[in-house]
């Protein structure tokens, strides 16, 4: 019987380049045209890249995907290939919202148009705010066969009332060609592939799924579009991460097509590391960054963040600084020098040392001067901690400032969680790359990205983690084992679980109670910190980004 | 006829400190009953404090709330006053979203439930996030008046389909009892007003209206508690901004009760001081600091969050720090000191000029054995400003660790906004007091300031201002005019308008396209430093708390 070639095109958009999205979005078009493709998909918003929060209702920014809507059903005149392409359209008069808008053209018209009608608010979406739901699901017919559309969440119906998919599939629908823009963390993958299956199965529907790939701000996209039959079988499968446009033929009369499991990577140190690597390149390059500067301590975060630079930007776009100070060892500075020759990138060594002994001596005057005898007693405040971090900061920003360079930073979740780290010192720069990573899991990616060449140092990866704020210090003196504390943190953060259900859950692990309170107690405590946090790449699925806390907060448990 | 007593309870409830909230409900509700009132009435969320974010979600926040709630049934079996107040209830089983609740409590037990069932999520607001709407409006009988409820949003009917008031009308209510948590911002209480009286007319109601003090993070809640009667006439107005328990006897048979106009301070410079006021206070004291610090510039906005921090704290809880550079003039330090004399606060200087002077020698010695020569041609660089403005953060946050003081910045929403500010410098801190006031607003609010007592020198309200950090540089050089800049800021950011729209809308001013898309650029590009900046009160309608934009965004116009 019938064969549909359709093309896949799985881009990387930029948010408000609207020069170069219709660019990338007419270059695939007329590939797909020469290759023969009855049908390109483009992810949702490719005109206008997403998410763009409130720019979706600023009136130029709604004529500017207008104007490049219109140059795409231009291209089409001239060519057999439809397309379906997402972008933003205006919403009703008066209503201060837009659309989140499908477009099917062909032959210089636009078929129909398809607002999403299913808008996700909740987590790292808060799409109700800027637009307006759409209420209608035309269906038209192509090819012979009746199809319809959907976008991102109109898929996901099964904790709404309105199920759009079902709507499609009464008026006869066989086929749903939906455009996403659903980004990555370490389960969506399953999570997805699931879903398809369900409501391909539960609809009697093919799905034709394609997503974007790249990153946003703290937000990863990982592709992975693909092509579900009705009887809930993948058919197709592109890549993770990869931009590109992936063409298949589908033969319609085929009963059983064989299916394509998915990758079996999902959700590994491996596709993570893939992840941050991405997220890393796409911040850089998209805010037009030619280099990135990072301080390397000799632990393993900025081991990890350093190795993960380096895949995204090339070595010769990251520089890494050892900025030895009083209560270092030896260690942190050879075995980052190490590191840096491993991976090929720029290495200096800015000690601080003298820096901080000489402003410490000014601080301890001025404070003579009123009477004070403040670290007289020679023991090392928590000021003078912080001062050694923040005079680390200092120099990675004077850096930043003198060779443009943007400032990545190195702290993880666990870190990040506990409050472990410095307010303008660690935690000061452009982007946060592991910061949604536990340590735990920091290890593993370092242990992935060593197997297939040992660039982190092996003496990175066994010294006990250390601040190195003070003679001898490590993690361990504070913080509950890494183990322990990543598996409270996680049910905390991520299953939102309390105190005392922790305690049932890790029985086993025998954590006291006492400990279980304290970790809470520090992660709602430092909120006003992570407050003050970059963009931190999320993996995970609940996120920093996508977690609101109150700062002002006596609530204990 | 009837004569009913009310007892208004404009309390402010800090999120999360159930035992202290509970206390104060119990308190004024006996107080209440001493007095004779037949119904005292708490704001929404009053149990819980508002807003509380994810934390709606746990459940173990859920219970706290029951246990508060079955105190309260408790203490109502031994008095006559009924209750009404506001909570978090759990949500139906698996939603995974709670409610905002209601109740009306008399006698020992509770008599109607209402669910919020219009769930603001614009701005400031996200709560289809966090809660399930409510489906029912129940009413009762109470005193032979039948009597409807209402949580906040429910009155705000007129952009949704749902009419919860028309609802209740119908049912025949003749009073509405509305909680709520309604934040400020200068236009609120105009706005709020006009909705009042059209809803109360519209739907032929009496609204008795209480709404919380006090402040949470960015937001703050002005009360302003009031009794709107069936004809729209405000029969009584509880004070902004001061908590209490307002008491009025409210005689039904009246035909025509003498209205109470709004006050013609709302949206003047004292009613904007006095919210900055509440805001630093509540932030400084609910967060549970003794002390706090900040820079004194010798400039205006220093010298405004300097009066309003020691109004609203007593001036033995703030420092204020001069810390000349090389570039500062005499005045910087002499101004400042006079201001601190004035407000009899504490004041120490701590000079960084050879501070900065030591820094930048190793950062140059650095560079030369490196073969550069950074900052050898004399020109001061960028980052050689940021610099001076970093080792000014840095002196402060070693001050804040050493003595447990909070850090207040000073920036104001004209700098925030064309990113006139240095991350990690005069960025620096825990709460930013005048981030949502644009330059011209803060002169305004020093003016104000100065009517009672001119605490602030004249010298700062004259000086050029000016950020010190090269030679005879002033905010002129690079900004256009203040006026200019700040209505082309307001209608960008507040109005949401283009360029092309602004260009127009100051046609008579004689702006340049160029100058406004240059602003709006700036705007733009600057979202990355407000993304790491502490919580900023707000007190316009469009903050930058309720506004998201992303970082990455090549869009320009």
């Amino acid at each position: 019987m019938k064969k549909i070639r359709l093309g896949l095109a799985q881009v990387n958009p930029t948010v408000g380049d609207f020069s170069g999205n219709l660019r990338k979005i007419l270059d695939a078009l007329a590939q797909g045209d020469r290759k023969g493709c009855d049908l390109v998909v483009f992810p949702e918003m490719a005109v206008s890249g997403y998410p763009v929060w409130d720019l979706a209702n600023r009136k130029s920014f709604i004529d500017e995907n207008a104007r490049s809507l219109g140059e795409i059903v231009r291209a089409t005149r001239r060519i057999q290939s439809a397309v379906v392409v997402g972008y933003v359209d205006q919403g009703p008069a008066g209503s201060g919202k837009s659309r989140n808008a499908l477009a099917w053209i062909s032959g210089g018209r636009i078929r129909l148009r398809q607002y999403k009608s299913l808008l996700p608010t909740y987590d790292v979406f808060l799409e109700e705010i800027f637009f307006k739901p759409g209420e209608d699901h035309p269906t038209l017919v192509w090819k012979g066969l009746r199809v319809g559309t959907a976008v991102c969440e109109d898929l996901w119906d099964e904790n709404y009332s309105r199920k759009p998919l079902q709507i499609l599939s009464r008026k006869g629908a066989k086929v749903i060609v939906a455009i996403n823009a659903s980004p990555y963390h370490r389960e969506a993958a399953v999570k997805r592939d699931e879903l398809l299956k369900r409501q391909a199965r539960r609809y009697g529907v093919s799905i034709v799924y394609v997503n974007q790939v790249g990153s946003q701000d703290d937000l990863i996209f990982d592709g992975r579009s693909q092509i579900v039959n009705e009887k809930g079988s993948a058919v197709f499968r592109a890549p993770a991460f990869e931009e590109g446009l992936f063409i298949y033929d589908w033969n319609l009369s085929e009963k059983n097509p064989p299916a394509i499991s998915l990758s079996d990577t999902v959700g590994a140190a491996s596709e993570i590391y893939q992840a941050l690597v991405v997220g890393v390149r796409d911040y850089v390059t998209k805010n037009r960054f030619e280099k990135t500067v990072m301080g390397l301590s000799g632990g393993i975060d900025s081991a990890l963040t350093a190795s993960i630079a380096c895949d995204a930007l090339g070595p010769e776009r990251v520089l890494g600084v050892t900025m030895p100070g009083t209560y270092s060892s030896e260690g942190s500075w050879r075995d980052s020098e190490e590191l840096a020759r491993n991976l090929g990138m720029e290495f200096r060594t800015y000690p601080i040392e003298k820096k901080y002994e000489e402003l410490l001596r000014h601080y301890e005057e001025e404070r003579r001067k009123e009477g004070k005898t403040a670290g007289a007693s020679g023991r090392i405040t928590l000021a003078m901690e912080n001062l050694q971090a923040r005079l680390r900061g200092l120099e990675l920003m004077y850096l930043s400032n003198d060779e443009g360079r943007l400032v990545l930073t190195t702290g993880n979740k666990s870190e990040l969680a506990m409050g472990y780290c410095t307010l303008y010192g660690d935690m000061a720069g452009g982007l946060c790359v592991l910061g949604d990573l536990y340590k735990t899991d920091v290890y593993r990616l370092a242990r992935f990205r060593n197997q297939s060449e040992a660039v982190i140092p092996e003496a990175i990866l066994k010294k006990a983690p250390s601040a190195e704020l003070r003679p001898n210090q490590t993690d361990q003196d504070t913080l509950p084992p890494y183990e322990i504390l990543d598996e409270i943190l996680r049910l905390y953060i991520e299953k939102n679980k309390t105190p005392q259900e922790i305690f049932k859950a890790l029985r086993r692990e025998k954590v006291s109670m006492k400990t279980i309170s304290e970790v809470a107690h520090a992660v709602d405590h430092n909120e006003y910190k992570r407050r003050q946090a970059p963009p931190i790449l999320r993996v995970t699925e609940k996120a920093w980004f996508g977690r609101r806390m109150p700062i002002t907060n006596r609530f204990e448990g």
